[in-house]
């Protein structure tokens, strides 16, 4: 028995570093903005894509079907949401994840055909990635439910003005590499999911470079895309969930490995896939939550619509670097001592440390990196996540942190031991 | 005893707290940037303004010498040293302090009357304050003792080019205020002093306002000057230094105030001034040092050449806010367990703490603002401070901390005792 587990823990070990060295080696470039239905793999002019592991429609339920349902109309393929639950179910329209399409989604993750992406290549590997754009800073967002006269004017603004200035910029910068705007990003406060003032930032200052040579009739589209940046500290999520849906594809598929690289949520679950296993999906029932909610609510009015922006904790950004991120407190609650000790047991789980992406408080030691699903279960600690909560009725009502539920490690370190190992994994700490 | 030491401890306390109530208030807007000529009193073109307390100018030497005499050469003032130090003596050029001028120095600190400067004006109560530019990235600089050649176009890049591109953009703005700024840069890891890369990207986007709507003929320059402030992470230090000493200012002048309104440092001495104490200065020996040096540099190269960088901590800023910017500890060492504990202490020796700049790893607490030298005395706590350090022979060879030499303190206290007291301040921790 002892021989066996050397053997499945060194193939592990082996496989978790290649891994980990795979997504720490991505290299996220933003090469363009486009409609979703020019650039991602098969979206078609009738798909809208929602976050999470497949379910079936009769599945979703709430804010995610909503959401999913406001999408169908915002992209006219109906009348109004009757229409749209019909053609849904004769297959008139698609509903697919965001997963399949190499999409990342936002809370409920809404992409149709027409919403401009943000096209993020891993250089290092050549696969692609792709995000829609963040809808500003209201609470009443399509991402987070709401579908109304206000969010279809907020997203054709988007569509008609904030994207094609953005893009036009980044068509004559050619390309604006990220890894190095991640990085500095880090040493200013932000941790890539719920802090992005650094980044987005740090992007103004790329495009600028390219909107100070537009010509003077552009003048008006760029004064209202500045103004829109700096209205949303949060605008660079989205470069970094592309860049980290990039980077966990990047460390997916590797023989051996029980490293995590994905983490979703979905109105009825959270779920996560491993490298070594393959397009399984491993679920589990929606996190654990310590949050701070905006006036007004309770922890009662939380509902869970989904989630993907957790690929920024699945490649050891967000709740594995919020020590570089004291200001969140503001934002989620919290303390810095629970920070610091939430974030140095994320090193106890994984796998490695990114070589690039250091957090300073930390003597600027690298980030966790590489979920090992075996180690999940053997101490017992399962990933922290930031996130923003989603209200009943729509919109968002706060932030915490998500404590993902043990059962999916369990489930996915139990199939890993089948694939590969000859003895059970102990499980001690759970 | 005690009724006196009441006495003299309720006036202090109540006029601290006015003092220190008044840097809080102060509320520094960027107004204009203009040459030194035209805006600094008393400045006349003959004018060479230096860093610290007033010294005989047989008394200035090395780095500093070479500074004031560089300032000569640049301005046209003599044509060679020689020529330059005799007319010094004769008077023909004036050498003045930086302070009696509301100026506030980088190390050397030296203006002359073409030098553009940032002109800051605190909104609460009215007196105004002045610095210079940054020279940019080149560690040879006339602030750090050196003048040949390339310092000399460099500076006349600044004014020919750089300056005038903000100046028009500050003027078309109206006005840049300055404590918003400020406040965000501490959740981004700014202290202020050693570290102003959120300061400089927050400034560079609302000075871009402006420049869009710039005539194309203004391209090139405005290019020339976002490129400047890219390779310029330090370049807000200026504009952080001008609110610093506009503050300090507005806190100087109140009778019975123990609290600290300047520190400074010439290549002599380390000097402070007291708010109720009136144009006094304290001096003392140079500060005690731990820095960290650039490839090839060794502590024996340090030289002292002045600085009033130190006006950032005087208000709060700097080593006094050093726990919000961890990642200084790659630019000046140290570990963020002593950062922590630095910044903690000046809790101690402090009077209040600033109702809007605060520090996210103290739990959003204020910075700690108004140094009572009484405190001082009585902790045996001297104020430390985030500095660049200057070499033998010219030019920034490291960074560091600097702990402020307790003799001037202890005749501060003693000079207050004297001025306001019944009884000795009893000098328990020195």
């Amino acid at each position: 028995m002892a021989a066996a587990e050397d053997h499945g823990g060194s193939l592990r070990a082996r496989a978790n570093q290649e891994a980990c060295e795979r997504m720490c080696a991505s290299d996220p470039v933003l090469v363009d903005v486009r409609p979703a239905g020019e650039v991602v793999p098969g979206m078609t002019p009738h798909t809208v894509l929602t976050s999470g592991a497949p379910l079936a429609w009769d599945d979703y339920l709430g804010g995610q079907r909503s959401a999913v349902i406001g999408g169908a109309l915002y992209e006219g393929l109906a009348g109004d949401p009757e229409e749209a639950e019909r053609k849904i179910r004769d297959g008139a329209i698609t509903v697919s994840t965001c997963h399949e399409h190499d999409c990342v989604g936002s809370v409920a993750g809404i992409y149709t055909a027409s919403m401009p992406v943000f096209v993020v290549e891993n250089r290092t590997d050549g696969n692609r990635a792709f995000c829609n754009f963040y809808e500003g800073p209201s609470h009443r967002r399509l991402n987070y439910g709401v579908y109304d006269g206000e969010v279809r004017e907020n997203l054709n603004y988007i569509r008609d003005v904030i994207a094609p200035t953005v893009a036009d910029a980044v068509r004559s910068l050619g390309e604006v590499p990220l890894r190095s705007l991640i990085r500095r990003a880090l040493h200013m406060g932000d941790e890539l999911h719920s802090r992005n003032t650094a980044g987005t930032l740090l992007l103004t200052r790329e495009l600028t470079e390219a909107w100070l040579d537009f010509p003077a009739t552009r003048r008006t589209e760029v004064h209202q895309t500045l103004d829109f940046l700096r209205a949303s500290d949060y605008f660079f999520l989205r470069l970094s969930m592309a860049s980290a849906k990039a980077a966990a594809n990047a460390g997916h598929g590797v023989r051996g490995s029980s490293v995590v690289t994905s983490m979703n949520l979905s109105c009825r679950d959270f779920a996560i896939r491993v490298s070594g296993l393959g397009e399984r999906w491993f679920r589990g029932p929606h996190p654990e939550l310590e949050g701070r909610l905006f006036e007004g609510f309770t922890m009662d009015d939380v509902e869970w619509i989904g989630g993907e922006s957790h690929h920024a904790e699945t490649v050891g950004l967000g709740g594995f670097a919020q020590a570089a991120a004291f200001a969140l407190q503001a934002y989620q609650g919290g303390s810095p001592d629970a920070m610091v000790e939430m974030n140095r047991r994320m090193y106890d789980i994984t796998v490695g440390e990114h070589p690039e992406y250091q957090i300073p408080y930390f003597a600027y030691r690298g980030t966790p990196v590489g979920i090992d699903v075996v180690k999940v279960v053997k101490t017992g600690i399962t990933p922290v996540i930031d996130g923003g909560l989603a209200g009943r009725g729509g919109g968002q009502i706060g932030a915490g942190i998500l404590r993902a539920p043990m059962e999916c490690f369990r489930a996915a370190a139990a199939a890993w031991e089948e694939t590969y190992g000859d003895a059970p994994v102990p499980a001690a700490g759970a």
